[in-house]
């Protein structure tokens, strides 16, 4: 066992926890004052819910083992409760305990279901998102993270083979699909489902371009300064070692969002003059989604290239939610569908070796349509389906008088900010 | 020497250091805004003073080595001023260097001090404060921390028997107490300590159900996202290495919490129909504190469930304060007392291998609660005892008047906000 | 190739980018709530910028080999794009990948460059900030950095010799001047940039003792949080090991800041009769400016005397600006630049084995003496130049109109906070 390594994976799990917390803060300081409980309870609700799901039976179906290519679903009875893993830990098998692993990916389970709430903004109920929330891990991210992530380990610790997107395109098309640290299983993913709710929700009272400004956005900025500090544990954590790959992987993981934060505050002052704070937090995570499947196959230049595309792209790509009128109140559609595409596709022409422009084959870059295609197109159906039948059944969405006047006092009975001097 | 070990508790020290900045936003959100620095400084002043004190002899005297069982009052003068630690980090006895754990321990010292504060928002003076902190610190923390954590590590970093909790009892029981991060040393001791407090300050003008409404929720969510990060460090540093238990432990610290998380929830859904995002904050804390001396000597769904009870209970015993009619204003108690005592006799029926009810032997509570109860009693009196003299000579507790009028100028002359456009 | 060093190193990068960050905080709660958004972006825009231009250029510039002692500027163009390092990471030839060093240098530079920013708030352009940054990291930081940082790391990882500052200075004094961690190649450079741009743009509207009172002590808390815990990458990073002296490094870096916390504290009571939590925060930055060139040289015990003289003289030094008349708004000279002489002269006393008391040698203290002094000078020449130039044409200052109503609306279409209910 590598003590180096396992302190590695350990804390790179410990920054992709706070990951959702910065989420939080992200989201929070983005709706107006008056819900700004309500969003950031949806996070901490994901936080306890996936948490307890992931070790009852999430990491079973993630990561069941199975020969060869492996099946869409499937699960590993001996891991309910993450049993073999802890039995396992006493004496590791590969480079580190696979407990290790396992606490890993529980955050990356957390923070792909948090990212969703950004949709449902200023009208969800709470309840309801759980039930949404617990649903749509089990029949979407737990198979999909298995279709990416399970590269079914052997006793040493290598990767074996993969998840059929990883290993199963390989046979067919002589390269897998790359997606390093979850361009597919997370931000597509997530992203999808969003859109998904936003359409199931409908638009919230008022909903225009300027009509719901920021109510806080220091708040903005903190998330994104916390999301950033995790997204390292993110990409180079993914990499299992701390070796070259994941040096790469974190330089890539400075450079492509600091370039696409100038971009979208290019892209702004150019459209509307003024640069703002939301933008460069914006700009930020836009690059950071996009260069998350692809920070361990790019040079840094190229990355830098991506970064100012995903910045740029997705700076407009926020607008389409008013020219299409679907409400994706903060925008997961626009970063981090978009931003995961952008990502997932770039890596067809500029992978560094099998892309287009060096390899002259146009193979990866049908491999990585067709992984990021079959995610969207499967979650966003599932995600619809759960959320159309909660919205039938109890209810998904607060009333109108109850959205006008913030949800806060009614959903949790709390008020945000009490700063009045005689209270 | 180890350097993935040593990296390893490194970070350890730097996460534990920042859940008491991270305390000091649980706490602050807490209060009423014109309190808000004042209940901030508590915390940060304990940064700055126990910091120090535990470098000019906190560690001679929390881990002064003797041979056997470890008396309950102890020094190494070699080891005033660290420097006995710091002569060793040039060549390393052990897996690691010494001052590596000095560095650790000193963030343990600190913010088991700065846990206490909360007993006594909105009413102590700060240097009343600082005085009491350096005093408890010396009378109690430094010789109960030498009680559960000194290990008298030898040459080798091995453990070469322990503090007399662990070690003392052994020789009697048969096995020692179980607390692997500090239920005891930490959270009981905290929480004793802050019952004295609040009894010793007695109540806030106006102490009601219901009268003290918490400014910031988000800022306890930061706090509570801020202290769960610094857990790991916590929990899993307390291994002192990157293996297959620092690994079990990290991953419990993920599941106990987000197990307590929705509990508390529940609890608050039943009782007063809404869940709180102060609940969620708090049944997250309830859950880390419970897990902390547990962590290592739990399968996950094991923590699981001392998570459930943890969030449940406590979301309960935050209630005895008005019953019982104590200021315990920001439920140190409730959930640092109440929560250590159920991690620690929860061992006493569930450890893996001596609990109860796999070893049908009544030993391992016994000794749980033996060590429980020594470090509550202590902590208590001698916390009474300081506090109580320094409430008769210098004075512990502001004046009504300024409590009324909100101590944040008087004391430190800032607001907590400014917001005022004119400004 | 040691794992536990890489993954030491690349955790320490992920610490210190999150200064930047918490610096933002720091610097934006010291400012009045009308340009809090300003204050923040002029860190937040330093972090996209010099992130991309350390990719392009900085490393090559910072890290040029050369045989011998480095020549003042250096550009190794087998590294522009870091393309060099890139290639290397597949099998690194040291210790670690020398890419996960060039990303822990990358922020480095991020953070000095956001330094600066606290001389100009409320009246800078934010274009103008964006091109000073870029010029002065070109022209200023990556010079300097290397000057002090470039060992010209040998094929085995070891430092063949170093900048000219400790290498060419021991050639002739028989000690090279000591800078563990960026006393003078970050303190004292971005001091001096900030005095430069405080003479070049002038007093706010209004300024006076007293008169800019920070509309959010809690951010500044939060911002101080995060730079200490960040710091402990920065201090203890810069051994590039995770060993014994990394060890020393990272005690001393709880040790001073600790000490200067309460110096700051104790000066306020005694000046104000009211110790603050702008002035806790800032004693602890004091703290950490002061040990960091020091941290790796000093025992615990003459770390808490260089902290306590840092807090105190620190706290007395910040009321230079009202006596000379330069509006170094947030303090970056009193704080950065006199902190930085503090702790760089102070090793030429007490450095173990070299200082003055130790060696009865004055040399130690003469080439501390001329390293500040040749990067205070230089910095602040060409930073005034660049500044002035800034000026003159396209104009640093807003107008007088703009600064009274407030810049954040202006300069960044967007408020600090919404919180009016009817929003």
């Amino acid at each position: 066992m590598d003590q180096g390594n396992t302190a590695f994976l350990l804390f790179s799990a410990a920054l992709v926890l706070l990951m959702t917390p910065g989420l939080a803060f992200f989201y929070g300081g983005l709706v107006k004052a008056k819900s700004v409980i309500s969003m950031m309870m949806l996070s901490f609700g994901a936080i306890g819910l996936i948490g307890v799901l992931w070790v009852l039976y999430g990491y079973a179906i993630a990561f069941a083992t199975s020969d060869g290519v492996n099946a869409p679903f499937n699960i590993d009875l001996t891991n309910l409760g993450l049993d073999a893993v802890f039995q396992e830990a006493s004496e590791p098998a590969g480079g580190y305990p696979l407990i290790a692993f396992a606490a890993f990916q529980a955050t990356f389970a957390i923070i792909t279901v948090a990212l969703i709430s950004g949709a449902i903004a200023d009208r969800a109920k709470f309840g309801a998102w759980m039930l949404f929330a617990g649903l749509w891990a089990t029949l979407v991210y737990f198979p999909v993270a298995s279709w990416v992530f399970n590269f079914s380990l052997a006793d040493d610790g290598s990767f074996a083979d993969g998840g059929w997107i990883t290993y199963g395109l390989q046979e067919a098309f002589g390269v897998g699909a790359l997606d390093f640290a979850g361009g597919t299983a997370v931000h597509i993913n997530a992203g999808a489902a969003a859109l998904a709710l936003a359409l199931v929700l409908g638009k919230r009272v008022g909903f225009a371009k300027g009509a719901h400004v920021p109510h806080n956005p220091p708040f903005v900025l903190l998330g994104a300064g916390l999301l950033w500090f995790g997204w390292f544990g993110f990409n180079a954590g993914s990499e299992l070692a701390a070796d070259g790959v994941a040096a790469i992987a974190f330089l890539n993981t400075i450079a492509a969002p600091a370039a696409a934060l100038l971009a979208w505050l290019v892209v702004e002052a150019i459209k509307d003059g003024k640069p703002t704070s939301v933008g460069a937090a914006s700009g930020a995570v836009a690059g950071l989604v996009a260069i998350t499947p692809a920070c361990a196959f790019l040079t840094p230049l190229w990355s830098i290239v991506l970064g100012l595309l995903a910045g740029a792209l997705c700076a407009l790509a926020v607008d389409l939610k008013f020219k299409l009128g679907f409400d994706d109140s903060l925008d997961v559609v626009g970063i981090h569908l978009v931003g995961g595409l952008i990502g997932t596709l770039y890596l067809g022409f500029f992978a560094n070796g099998t892309g287009l422009i060096f390899s002259g084959s146009f193979n990866q870059l049908i491999v990585q349509a067709i992984a990021a295609f079959v995610v969207m197109i499967y979650s966003f159906v599932v995600a619809y389906i759960i959320g159309y039948a909660i919205e039938k059944t109890i209810g998904f969405r607060v009333t109108v008088e109850d959205e006008i006047a913030g949800i806060d006092p009614i959903v949790h009975g709390e008020e945000g900010y009490v700063l009045d001097a005689a209270k």
